[in-house]
């Protein structure tokens, strides 16, 4: 069987993103680099958290994660990332609105309007190793954690309270995981955690 | 100046106690021993951080932390802990309701309905040490947050996640804590942080 690990960056009181998320500030207000920036300032002391992130060899994210539109495709769009996107694997996009596949440099982007299990049966199907990663944002990982469909969750807690926005445990009452690593340095606290069946 | 700390044992999404607390559920709905059990069922595991919630030389909390009452006093209610309370020094309640102090065995409980600073006041003077600890609840502890007073913030993080009830962080909004440490096991996970000034 697959394993399906999760990676959300979330500030102290839980949320992945704030709220009014648009091109200018894909975070939402009042962000900014908040949750990501031990990504960006301290790459060595979070080495082996950003090479586990590039690990799976398929990817599944929510529209959002991968453009700022929340309508039909504005085609010219090819995602944040530039030529060359970070997963070098296929990458499955949840969506309303059906577009054709996307090839960028070493990354294919396959666009599925059929829900969250066609999304998965594809990335089990394209993931070499069977490592599947969800690469978020938050609505998409608690859809596949209400269906329970991750084995390993990695949370990378930012010491920022932002008071509003995405939450990623809502709704998620009586979930149960269980703590597998706690890690960090004076910018994030990485916390590992399988889910308890 | 005095080394001012709090703990408070938390659920994943962030709630330090479930709704309805009463004497019969004085964690609230649903959480049973859940943010607690790390205490009771491993106590060599998690044996220093029970040392250091016991080693502050006074302490401030909150009336529902020392009574499930919440009008005026049952003057037979001497605390959740029986004749030796687990402090062994010098606690002062916050609370709207007059009380004499209360002694028991190796603790003194003095109830003070002049505010939070009043208590931290007090709690300074009453410190042999100079180490004063928060010990909850939540909403004790968000008041000394709000107005700058702790130092420290340890913070005992269960898997589960409970879904209603008190939160730490609401209305915390701009805080900003830095990581310390990070620890744990398959029960807990401890996450001290220092607070930014």
């Amino acid at each position: 069987m697959a394993e399906v690990t999760a990676d959300l960056a979330i500030s102290l009181d839980g949320f992945a993103a704030g709220p009014n998320q648009t091109l200018d500030k894909p975070m939402g207000d009042g962000v900014d680099q908040k949750l990501h920036q031990w990504m960006f300032e301290q790459p060595e002391e979070n080495a082996a958290e950003l090479a586990a992130l590039a690990s799976p060899t398929a990817f599944i994210m929510g529209r959002n994660m991968f453009s700022p539109g929340r309508g039909p495709w504005d085609l010219a769009w090819t995602g944040w990332w530039g030529p060359e996107p970070p997963y070098h694997a296929p990458v499955f996009v949840l969506t309303h609105h059906p577009r054709e596949p996307l090839q960028m440099e070493g990354t294919t982007f396959t666009f599925v309007t059929d829900g969250i299990h066609s999304a998965m049966e594809q990335a089990r199907a394209a993931a070499t190793d069977g490592h599947i990663g969800i690469a978020g944002g938050a609505s998409t990982l608690r859809q596949y954690l209400q269906a329970g469909l991750v084995d390993q969750l990695n949370l990378h807690v930012v010491g920022h309270v932002l008071g509003a926005g995405e939450r990623l445990f809502d709704g998620l009452d009586g979930l149960s995981l269980e703590p597998v690593s706690a890690t960090g340095n004076s910018l994030v606290t990485h916390l590992s955690y399988r889910v308890r069946r």
